[in-house]
This record gives C-alpha cells, sequence and structure tokens, in this order.
C-alpha cells in the first residue's frame, strides 16, 4: 500500500534518484523520513536547500567550496608550486585525510569521454592552463583514475602541458596496501612489476 | 576537503542519519545533491516536507496512508470479517504486492520488547481491541514477524484475543519457495517437517 501513499511514493521517487539507491532503498528511506519528527524533516530540506545555495566552484582550483576560496587555495602554508589534478571533489576530499600531500589541487570535473559526449571543452582545462601561466607552478601531478578514460585525459593533459616548462608526473601503479596478491588483476601485476623498486 | 565544506557536511549528516547509510555513502549522497538542479533540489526538499505533513496513521488500521481512511480500509471490495495484524506499514506493502489477500490489516507500529521499552501499551493493540468489539470480524491473523520478538507478541495477541470467539491464526512457517535446503537454518527444517502436508 505504500504504493497507493502518493506522498510517500514521490518522496521514495526522490531518493531512487540518487545513485547507489535502488526502489527498495528508496522506499525504506521514504519511511525512514516519516519516522523523523516534524522538525528534524524540516531541517533535513534546508540543509538541501542549504547546500544547493551555499556550495559552489572555488573560482581557483575548482573543487566545491561554501567560501570565497576554498580551504586549500586560501590555506598560505600550501605549497603552490604543485597542483594535483583531479576528476572531482570526491578525490579532493580522499587525498586531504592522507595528510601527506600539501601543495594545490585542480578539478577537472569529469574525464574526457567522446563516447559520453565530454570533450576536452567540457572540462576545467582552460582554468587549469590559466594557472599555469602564473610563474609559480613547478610540477602537474596527473591524479586522474586508473580507468580507460582517465589515462586518456592524462595522456591529453601531458601533451597539452608539454609546451610549459614544468614537471608532469602521474600517480604510482601499483598493489594496494594490504591487499593479496592472489586477488590483483594481472594488469596492476605488471605494472606493480614494472614500477618495483629496490629496497 | 569536503569535510571543510560545512554546508556539505552537514547535508551528508542528514543523510547519515538515515537507516542503512554510512558516513561515505552519506558523503556521496550529498554530493550527488550538488548535482541536481537548482528545481530538482527544492523539489527534493518540498517532497520530504510534504510526506510529513500528508502522510498521517489511518484512523481504522493505524497503516500509513495521505487519504482520510486508507486505500485499504476505504475498499468496500475488501473481506471485513478478517484482519491481520502486521508490525509496520511497509509489511502491508508486502502483503498488497502478493494481491492474495482481500481481508483488511492492523498495524502495531512495533513489538513487544521489554528490552527497548517497548510495553504492549505503547503497541496499538487497544485500536485493535476496539475494532474486534464490532461484530463483523471472524478471524485475526497474527502476522508478526518470525523473530524472537514478533512470537512473543503472537503469543500476547492471542491470549489477549481468546475470550472473543473469533478464529486466532498465524501464517506458515517453512523453507522458502525457490531456497535451497542447504542453506535453511534447523529451526526453519524443522517447523517445515512438523508443518509437512500430504500432496
Amino acid at each position: 500500500m505504500a504504493e497507493h501513499i502518493e506522498a510517500l511514493q514521490r518522496l521514495a521517487e526522490q531518493f531512487a534518484r540518487l545513485p547507489g539507491i535502488g526502489k527498495k532503498s528508496a522506499m525504506r528511506l521514504a519511511f525512514s523520513i516519516l519516522e523523523l519528527s516534524d522538525e528534524e524533516a524540516e531541517n533535513f530540506a534546508n540543509t538541501i536547500i542549504e547546500a544547493k545555495e551555499k556550495v559552489h566552484l572555488c573560482p581557483v582550483c575548482q573543487s566545491l567550496t561554501d567560501k570565497d576560496v576554498c580551504s586549500v587555495c586560501n590555506d598560505i602554508s600550501r605549497d603552490r608550486s604543485t597542483i594535483m589534478v583531479l576528476e572531482d571533489t570526491k578525490a579532493v576530499s580522499s587525498l586531504e585525510k592522507v595528510r601527506e600531500y600539501r601543495g594545490l589541487y585542480h578539478v577537472l570535473h569529469g574525464v574526457i569521454s567522446p563516447m559520453n559526449g565530454v570533450t576536452p571543452d567540457k572540462l576545467k582545462i582552460r582554468e587549469l592552463l590559466s594557472r599555469i601561466a602564473s610563474d609559480e607552478v613547478k610540477e602537474i601531478i596527473i591524479a586522474t583514475n586508473p580507468t580507460v578514460e582517465g589515462e586518456a585525459t592524462a595522456m591529453y593533459l601531458s601533451k597539452l602541458l608539454k609546451p610549459f616548462d614544468i614537471k608532469i608526473t602521474r600517480l604510482a601503479y601499483g598493489i594496494p596496501v594490504g591487499s593479496d596478491l592472489e586477488y590483483a588483476d594481472e594488469v596492476t601485476l605488471y605494472r606493480a612489476i614494472e614500477g618495483r623498486r629496490s629496497i
């Protein structure tokens, strides 16, 4: 009968549009909203509106922020000579957790994928070039994902950046720490052997 | 850095409060909200408010509805002599999909669980008794879940309903259709043997 409760059904449909939420989960989430107090539900709704209103792209690195300039670009202690190029803001989030990297970021908002209509001009590449034009940048770390499209984008960028006199690097490939060789795929193992180091 | 985008962080916290949504999924969902258009996000927020405002308990069977009386209780073609007692409205939803049952429902909104402070008076038992007081009811099917608490609640109800001159039944136990005996637990197998039928 949940299917006949239109207001609940509409809410479930909204949840089902989000990535990774199937029909059953969507209905479960819709039910759980009804279990919130009126105040909590209103809070939830307002937080959605607020996030949409406040969060925008950082004019420098193009990652998401609710400040004028994002907290990384705004941090004077960060090394301004290095820019790590990422596919999306989620990757910035993952890298910041490592706390090892002290340079800046640049978010492309996607990878080149002609099949899906994503041509280079759809990505934040122009913005990257204009940052490089400032003489501070010494190294660009291309950290797009190790997928076919991520690789193609890395290749495209490395060619594009060649004329500039800067170091262009790519994250290391290899077996993930804590994993088991038994489960590593052949390409990863090949790259791990290829990139082996003396200890 | 998503952690430093307060508006996004607050949205992720809202999602993380919903059942079955971990921290990572919550952040992923929060990001996905930002990818909606302004209009879509507003729609989502309004749907939450609307569901909370419109959906309430059916005054007859206590299941959720956005009408005065729910669509089952309001359907004159349903058999008013049988009431199936369920733990929650989600169970009503599952049973309505079967399309086999043509009686009415009664939703308890929980099971007796003294450990969690759920005593019989916290459930919609009084409302059930007042329905039975009407002379139409001939059978009560107690369909609480086959868990320890569901069983205890079924026992409690069957004792409580004994003085009324009505048939009290419980859903059949057995091996689920399409399952493999190899994976059935012992209690289920025992119940399946106990409840065996001649063919």
